[in-house]
This record gives C-alpha cells, sequence and structure tokens, in this order.
C-alpha cells in the first residue's frame, strides 16, 4: 500500500491527478460489519487505469461471505463489489480502447493482457490481475472505482443498449457459462442436471440453452427457485429438501445418469450428488466455492470415464456472451428481481442476504 | 451359464461344432488359489465368434488382484488372461474381418460393434462386452481362445511384424494413452508427472513421448523401476520413499507445479500427491484401479481450473498405436523382461508376482 | 449381381428364405425414365439384413438427378430412395439390435459397424456400406426393403413418436447438421451465411439454432423460400436474383464477414460468394453436390486464417438429433409440404420435380 | 506517416527521447534496390514500444519478394527483416515485461494484447500490428529497431541460450507449425505430405514430429533440399522434377493419400497435388503464399470429407515452441546453414537469393 500511495504522489507531481474528492461507497469494516460511508474518490494510478462511475452494481454472494469474515485476506476498510456498468470518468495515458463518456461492463475479472495466463485466456489467473477488484483492490458498490487494465477488463456498450441485462456479463453469466456449460461439454440433446438453483446456477441454466440438451434437470431445496427454474427452462425440477434427488434423477434417466451435472452451491453432499448421478461418459462441472473437501468415491468412478473440473471464471467469454445478449439469445435481465438506488445499499444488502425469504435472485443498486 | 450350455448344443445340432478337444489353462480356483490344469477347448457359440490359439500371453496385475480374491466377481473355475496375440482357428458365420490362419493381437476389451457406447467409441461400457477376457468369461492364458464379436474385437497382425511388441497393444498401451496420455492432454513442451513406474505407467511414459513434453517426472519407490524409466525417457525421477516428491516436484517446475498429473497407482496417497502437484490449468489423470475414495480438495482445486479424468480402456486407439509401433515410433518390447513357455505358466506367476525382487516389468508367455 | 443371385439361392436351400412376393416400386429405367411399377419383394441376403415394410418414405434432389442421368453409375431397374421410415418384417440372424415389429429409421447411409472408417464414425466411407441405398442397392420408395447391416444402420422409434418428424433424420437433417453446422464450427453469437434454402438448406437452418447463433442470414433466389426461412428462423434474408448478396452481407456485418458460410446449392457461383463473404477466422462449410471445380481465390484467402470442409454426410449424429426431436428443440416437421400415398408416387415426384412452382420442400408418400 | 512525426515530436518535448544517432541498416529503394546504408537509429514512440539492438537476424523469402517489388505496398526507404534475437535497448513507460539489457526474440507478428483478435489469440490480424514489421514499418535487418507493444510482440531469452537457434522462433517454426502441423491436425501414426522443401517446408518437417506421425513424406524439385529433409526425419522422399509425385505418393500409402498435405509452395501446382494426394477424411494445410487462384476439384472433393486450411502465422505458439526447443525436442539450429556478420548484409542476401546454388536454408546475420 505504501508503494501505491508513492505512485499516487508521483502522478500527482506530473500533473495530471485528479481533483480528490469524496464518494458514498459500501466498505467492508472488519467481520460483521459494513456500512455506507464517504470515501475518498479513486484516482488514476497507473497509464493504463480507468475511473469508471458506477451506473449500476449488484451484490455477489461472495460478498456476503466477505461481511462474514470468511475471507480474512479481505482488509478492513475496503469497498466491496466486483460487478457493475458504469461511464469511463478518466482514462491513464495508454488506455486505448476507451475513452471518457463511454458507457462500459466492468468484468469482475481483471486481465493485463500480457501475462502467460492473459495470453491463454486464463484471466483468472493473470499474474497482476485476475479477481482482485472488491477484494484486493477496492470495488464498484460506490461511485467511482478504479480499473486497472482498463483495456483489458472492460467491455463497450454501445447506445441503446439495456444496461441492466449487461450487469450480468460481469460475473454471473461467465461464471455459469464457463464454470458450469462450457467445461460441462453440454451438447445437443443431452441431459444436464444443476444442483443449486441460486444465481450462478440460474446462469448456468440460462446459458445451458445455447446448446440445446434435452432435458435440464435442477435441483434445490427452495421450492421459489425451483419454479423460477422452471420458468427459465428447466424441463424438470426436484425439490431435494423432500425428494429423493438420487433416486429421482436416476428415474429421469432409465438409470443411467445425466450427461453433465454442474454443482452450483458448494458444499461436499451436492459435489458427492453430482457424482452419484453422473452417467458413464459424462462431465461434473464443479462451480461451487468450496471452503472444505469432498469424498471423491474413485472406487466407483475409476472405470466410469467421467471428467471433473474446476475453474475461476475467465470472463474470456465476455464478447460471445455480449453478442447472445444482444441478439436476445438470452435474456439475463430475468435474473433481476429487486431494485435499488445507490443510497439504498444497505437495504439492497438486507433483501439480497435474505434471498429466500425475499425471493431474491439478483438486485440492480444503480444511481 | 446354462444358457450358454444350451447355445452350445443348439450349435452342435447345427453340425457346425468343432470336435470338443482339451487344453491347458490357468484357472482361478477361488481365492489364493490358481493352477495349470486341463479344460475343454473352447468351441464357437456365436456366429460372431472366433477362436483363437494363443502365440504368445502375459500377466496383468489384475490377474495377481482376482487370485487374491479381490474381485470375488470373478466365479472360480475361470480362466484368466486379457491379453496375447494369436492365430485364427476357426470363425463364426458372420465373422468377415478375418479367416483361418490369420494372426491378431487380442484386445483386452470385447466390443459388439452396434451398441450406443460402441458407436461412440466408448468400447469400455460396450452394452454386451467390456473387459470381459479372463473375468467374466474364459481369458487368453490358455492353448485356446474364445473371441466374442471377433471383427470388432481382434486386430490383424501383417506378415513380419515383431509379434512380441504387439502383445503390448492387448492392454498396457491403449491403457497407458488413452487413460493417461490422451486424457491428461499431454502437448509439446508441457512438464507432465507420473506417479507410478510400474507397467503401466511405463506404457505412459513411452506413449507421452508422441507429443514431445518437456519434461517427464516419474515417482515411484523402486529404485530399479527409476533407474528404467530414465532409460525409458524420464527427464527427471524421484524415489518418493526417500525423497520428498511434492517439494522436489514444485522444486523443478518453479513452484508451479506440472501441466499433467498420471496417477497409476490406485491408492489415495499417490492421487492427493497428483493434486498436490498439478499447476492451475492443468490436467489429472487417473489410470489406478483405486479400491477407496480419495480426498479431493475442492477448497483449494476449486478456484485453479484445472481437470481431473477417469477412464477405463477403450482400446479405441489400437489402430492408431499399431502404426507407431510398426514405424517404430516407440519401442514397446522394452518392457518385457522374462520369457517363458506356455507350461511353465505358473513359474510366469512366480516370477510376475514378485515384481520388485525379480525386476519384472512385463513377462511374455509363448506356445 | 450373379454372386448376390447364388446367395440368394443358397439362403433358399437352407430354408430361410421368406416366400417370394411381388410388390409395387419406383424404378429408374435410364436416362429421364421411371415408373411405379411391379417388383420381386426383398429377401435376406445376409444373416446381417433386415427386410422393412416401408410406413413413410420421401423425395430427395438426388433421385431427380439420378433419373435425369446424371449418376451414370446407377442401372437400370434400380429402385430409388434413400429415407424412410418402417417396420422390420424380418431380420437376418445375425441381427440383435431389433425384431420384427419395430419401427425405424432407415438412414440414408449403411455402416457395417466393423470397417476401419465405421470405428472412426466415418460411415459414409464404410467399405461395405457408405451410400449405396437407392443407388448401389435397391431403396426405400417401394413397400418394402432391404437394409444390409441393419443393427447399424436403422435405428429405433418407440412407440407414440411423430415418425413423419423421424424421415428427416434418414438424410436431411444429419446432411444439414453433420456437413453444415458441425463443419461450418457454429457457436452462441456467431454470424452464420446459408447460401441455398432448398431443403438441405433448411436442415441447416433448423440445426445452425442449436448453438444460438446471434444472425443467420440465407441467401437464395426464390422469394418463397425466402419467406420460409424467415418462419424458420432466419434473422436476415437475401435474394440474390434482386439483390447484391456481397454487398448486402458485407454491409450486415460491418465489412467484417460471416462466421460461418454454409454453401447448400453445389455450384461454382454459390461456392465463391461463400469465399468472398467469410470473415477472417471464419468456415466455410460445404454441403453442396459438385459437378464441376470452383476457383479458389488463395491469393486472398491464404492469409484469411479460414476453414474449407467438405463431407458426405455420415449419419453419426442420427442419436443426437433424435434426442432432439424428440424433445422438441427442432421441429423438422415444418420442412413437409405436401402429402402423399404410396400409389401417389408419380405424383409426388411430379410435384417435387416442380418445386419452386409448388413451394414444395419436402414431400412426404405413406403406405 | 506525418501523424507519427507529430507523436514523436510531443514525445521529445516531454523530454524522454532518445538522442538520434545514426546506424547501418538494409533498405528497400524501390523495385530491385536495396543497399546497406545509413539511417536513424529508432527511437521510442509510444510508451508501449521498445529499442532492440539486434544480435542476430535473417532473411525471409519474403524479403526477396519485396526487393523485387512483388509487395507493392511496402514504400521505398523501408529497413527490411522481421525476424531476430536483441538486447533491449530502452523502453516506453507502459512496458512491464521487459528491461534495458533484456535478451529477447523478436516475434515476425506484432500483437497489441487488447484487440478482438489478439484476446482470440490471432495475433495475426491484430487490428494495430499483425505483420507489420520490415513492411509496414521498419524492421530487423538493422543495427537496432523499433518494437511496438513490446510486452506482447517480445519473448524473453534466458541466460545462457543458443540464440542462434532462438532466431528460428521469429518466423518460420511458428509458421511451419501453426499453418501447416498444427492446422494439418498431425497426429501419431499419421502420413504426412509436404509439399515443399525450402525453409517453411523444413520447419513443418521438424515440428510435424512433435506429434510422432508414422511416415512423412517430403516433396521437392531440389535433390540437395531432398536429402537434407531426409537427414531431418522424412522417411520418403519424391523428387517432383523427376518422379511422378502422384503415383508414388498413392503407392506408398496404398492407394489412400495422406493424412495431411501441408502446401509449403505457394503455386496452383503444388497446391492441386495436394487436393489429388489427401485420404478421404484428410487435412490439406496451406503454408504458402499464394499469387493466384487455384482450382478446387470439388466435384471430387465434395464427399471426400476433408478440411482446407489457411493461416497466417499468428506466433500464438511461441511459448509452446521456445519450451521444445530449450528442452531439444527439436534442433532449429540444423536449418542454419550459412553465417554473416551484419556489415556483410549485402552477401548474405546474395547467399540467399541464390539458395539452391548456394544450398542455403537460413542465413544469420549477426552483430
Amino acid at each position: 500500500m505504501e508503494n501505491l500511495m508513492e505512485e499516487e504522489v508521483a502522478i500527482k507531481k506530473n500533473g495530471v491527478a485528479t481533483h480528490a474528492k469524496s464518494m458514498k461507497a459500501l466498505v467492508y469494516n472488519g467481520p460483521g460489519k459494513k456500512s455506507w460511508e464517504e470515501k475518498p474518490k479513486p484516482v488514476l494510478k497507473e497509464t493504463t487505469d480507468a475511473i469508471v462511475k458506477i451506473l449500476k452494481t449488484t451484490i455477489c454472494g461472495t460478498d456476503l461471505h466477505i461481511i462474514k469474515g470468511d475471507l480474512p485476506e479481505v482488509t478492513p476498510g475496503r469497498i466491496l463489489g466486483h460487478e457493475g456498468v458504469g461511464i469511463i470518468e478518466e482514462v491513464g495515458t495508454s488506455v486505448s480502447n476507451f475513452k471518457v463518456g463511454d458507457h462500459v461492463i466492468i468484468s469482475c475479472v481483471t486481465s493485463c493482457g500480457k501475462c502467460e495466463y492473459c495470453k491463454k485466456g486464463m484471466y483468472s489467473h493473470c499474474e497482476k490481475g485476475g479477481w482482485i477488484l472488491g477484494y484486493m483492490i477496492d470495488g464498484t458498490q460506490a461511485e467511482y472505482v478504479r480499473i486497472p487494465y482498463a483495456d483489458n477488463s472492460l467491455y463497450p456498450i454501445p447506445a441503446g443498449s439495456d444496461e441492466e441485462a449487461l450487469v450480468m456479463l460481469s460475473d454471473i453469466l461467465p461464471t455459469g457459462f464457463e464454470c458450469g456449460v462450457l467445461n460441462g461439454q453440454v451438447k445437443p440433446g443431452d441431459t444436464v442436471a444443476i444442483v443449486g438453483a441460486g444465481p450462478v446456477g440460474m446462469a448456468a441454466l440460462l446459458t445451458a440453452q445455447f446448446y440445446s440438451p434435452a432435458e435440464i434437470i435442477v435441483i434445490d431445496q427452495d421450492q421459489n427457485r425451483l419454479e423460477v427454474a422452471t420458468k427459465f427452462g428447466a424441463t424438470h425440477v426436484i425439490n431435494s429438501a423432500t425428494e429423493n434427488a438420487l433416486e429421482k434423477v436416476m428415474a429421469l434417466t432409465n438409470g443411467k445418469g445425466v450427461d453433465t451435472a454442474i454443482e452450483a452451491v458448494g458444499v461436499p453432499a451436492t459435489f458427492e450428488l453430482c457424482e452419484e448421478i453422473i452417467a458413464a461418459g459424462g462431465h461434473i462441472a464443479n462451480i461451487g466455492v468450496h471452503g472444505k473437501s469432498v469424498e471423491l468415491h474413485l472406487e466407483t468412478l475409476w472405470s466410469r470415464n467421467i471428467s471433473i473440473t474446476t475453474r475461476l471464471v475467465d470472463t474470456v467469454s465476455t464478447p460471445l456472451l455480449f453478442k447472445t445478449v444482444q441478439s436476445k439469445k438470452i435474456e439475463p435481465k430475468k435474473l433481476i428481481t429487486h431494485h435499488f438506488k445507490l443510497d439504498q445499499m444497505m437495504e439492497a444488502y438486507d433483501t439480497f442476504g435474505n434471498a429466500a425469504r425475499e425471493k431474491a435472485l439478483k438486485v440492480i443498486i444503480e444511481s
């Protein structure tokens, strides 16, 4: 942090610093504590940075985990949030893809575009970026945010676009698509199970339909979410609180199991269910953020010709997803259940933090 | 079995049965018991069968497991063995790819060629075949063997071929190649670790070199096998009995881990080592036959963009491998350490059963 | 043919021949001549054969070419037709996937299931089959047809299926899908052009939508077909008789061209249009049956990173397509414009032979 | 050019310009004219630039074409050359992967790392780069060169490397590998034909061996080059000046043709030979720079299930190739036949311009 301070000063000496103002932001103040408070407006630190004025942002389950204290590497004082759309307020001298006034999607993953990993399309492991926004550096639940490596970490929004829908491109759609659907190798005619009907499971449900599977079975314990899943294209739903999911999947698949099982919860029981329902030759695609190890039943799976994949979203599919949203192949807006203004941030957290009670999927918080 | 008896009689009534003679074979007589004994020579049961006179066969680690009683589904009286080359002695009326006198490779996996799985190239899960030879039906450690679906389960050997080398195509080479190298997605310039330097690990070592990886690290506890691995192309070897394999792999890879980790042992410790040494974006390819579950550390792996694969060998790569052997791209003959005659079968088992002491990899038993 | 006669006699001697009856069939009698005439009902020749009673068949553009005399290798006396659904009337002793009374889809491509090509999924080049039906052997425009290698060349139809829709699985859907969509590597968000809106172009149009491209531009000279294409999901249509197709495609794609260009006509002008409209990095997928060479503009294309593919349909995708039809992901029934009874075969040919005037795509001829 | 001048001035005003000195360089002075002459030493123009002092460079066939006047878009005064290794002399303020004194490989393709094409790994079509070096901007046949987008267009060389071998990574190895071997989908056991044994054909020959094909047939009219090809791993060579290449390839492949045909000449006759020798299911990979169209025999190829690919080298495989060179999987140094000093540049051109007579493949010109 000291070094960064020095850089900031250096830049000011060269006369390019923006006039420091204050802004409002959602700040993590240690386990269990958050507030909507005054913070300095961010300034350019590197020539590859952009300052973006937030138009719309949202809250992710990960933000709730940070606030609980589950990610102790997050330091108190951090502004949260890694999703949103905004307007370019200022750009560093090396930024060439964007200019002041451009509307942009902010990717949850920062990509430098020039390290070994970025060149392979594995932005999640970028040597200088990856997921840092609202985690290692200040994030998007604020009036302004500084975006490093803006040319590779922002995506342009043409005039006339539905920007609310595009907020879903920051994280949730690429996560469901890359970690669930692409890794799960969904094909036309396939049978897919999605375990977990939270926002990211729903994003997998929407994007799995790009590939025209014959059946999509969604499994969750929340009846409301299962009803929503049916509206979003699930061909079968299973309430695992009241039904035996394993038996029901096997009955639906003539005892063969599913071609693709997408884990979108992050606990041992749901992953192990995927192990049980996967057909010979099938693919288990993990999306869930796991806090502990799971039991892998190699004593049965060793001979089943399966694949298991993990992935931190790379957001490399953002341009592809953008084209599907613009051409109405999917309508991610469906995922939005509530709207708030930026200064209702605390209220938005209340709603999202009680998602089951509030029947919330994604909330939009706009300026 | 009753049904099969009836079929046999039916065929005899049609006058196509061969004159029943006896032969010598290695018979599993219940846990811990085996003998080289007189058995009836096999006869055609279906029009798609062939009877093959064994020229050369070998012993697999799985045979030892069966004899120990680890596979209780194997019934006493079963002739063991699922590898070998031979001469066609007789063919059913529907067999069109082979005629009496042809020399053939016997695949360890039986493929009917017409079920859903065979059409997908997943012969291991053939609805009527799969691995049945020397397991569910009598096998190749005998003077003669009946091969179901001969057109799809045998491969022709041109005159002048080195048939000893081709015995390795029955099981060990396709196993190392399909489960280890193909599933592990080995690429030019990659760093590969092979955990386990038994015969199948060695087959992975030989066939990994088809793709020109930069480094192949072989890990085992048997110093002799590690020396052999070095001769076979390993660039580094680690004796995990005396060295810290994890630390050493990390040191060799600048802390990044390996692009591909091939598990060729089948116990939790070796699989979990693979979990620890795999680089972000890497592939763990399981070959080992596991008897119990392993701990999958999703709490660290969830964000590492890795794949884990399992596979029972399909032998779908046999034609490709055959071409590499005939053109000397690999010399699988290197894997052969000992030679016996068929009537030395019990001695061959003694040697192979004490592989470490005898420095045995594959033994050839010939007529 | 002599040999086949002998086989037939041999089979009769063994007492398994069906009682020879006559049936009605559409027969090619030399260039320009066809008739609906009496022919012997087919009998089993090989143990792998099935005799199928035709329930529904159709006519393909290739049938018109044969009748014109464009395929001189077709001998007078040949029964035409390579598409249809039917009921199994009789099976050879080696057939195990089907029994008398089963309803089946007849694939236009015959696959032996055991040659080098069939094992690779390249059934079109099967050493004993490939496209032979209604071409080298008698076909499906008849009351009965003999199907060689029935286990690998027929597909089961469950009770209650819409059999009319399934006739499209014999040829047209796998052709549009395999040669056009799969070879063209259509992806979500892509821009696809389909040149030619005949039945196979329409099949490409329907199956391209499995992969959710953003835009599908259909180009033809028949205004009626373009209107149909719009109903079937084309996002843009271009009448190349009245519009400059090249200019219009470039205008629609901001001068970049299309990601995939599917040629579904078979003449130089349409293929060369594909060369002009293909974007850098794009794929030209040829479906058309070409009678002469085309000019390949390597002087511009050498540096454009494109692929060009050709393919005779393999029908290896039939199981996948079957699942998409059964689950209503596509409705191939849309392609059917006219219905006839078997004894109206000549009338059906009149209609299909004047497709533009009659606004015909596929005609169904049923028993 | 005017704009660039202005930028240069602007940078000087900010005080970061290097003191302009002169250097020696190979300059194109219009059709048929070149000279080794005094030119201003390049200076930084953008913050993403680097100035590299050339240690070793070479000459490409394309340079000869430019000098002949075949590429009229090249303006007189242009310094030629797009290959080489050097030392970083100076870096712009945004360059972070390299520092003064680092040894680097200069890629023939400039990649900005942030346009649509670079993000897809299609650097050849980079919106701001692509192949521009020694073509649209001054090149490497000089004492110094300015490299735009240095972070994405240079590759680091560790101390102790064989830098002469690494000059082959600028262009020739990625060209043979990407356009020939990867696009040609060479697999273990395959039969490959390479038509043209010039430097790039030889690079395809070396890199094809990464994938262990069973046979590599090299076809050329220069007996010396064919002898060299044999030393480099060709299993068969055909002198098409004295032998019927088509007949000979068909004889070698039992009439089936080759799995992969790599065109490395760039004239109609050699491309059309590839059309004739390609097996059903095979791949024609074009590397040659073509000046006119070729005849594509779709009347026979439409049903042969082939692919034809074109590609301008992207150099995206440079990191992979670097690892294969460092680990001695290939020895590209073999391609070097002659050595010169920088001030012998004109002599080097004489030798390379008479490659057949001089038995030249690649010449090294070093400082």
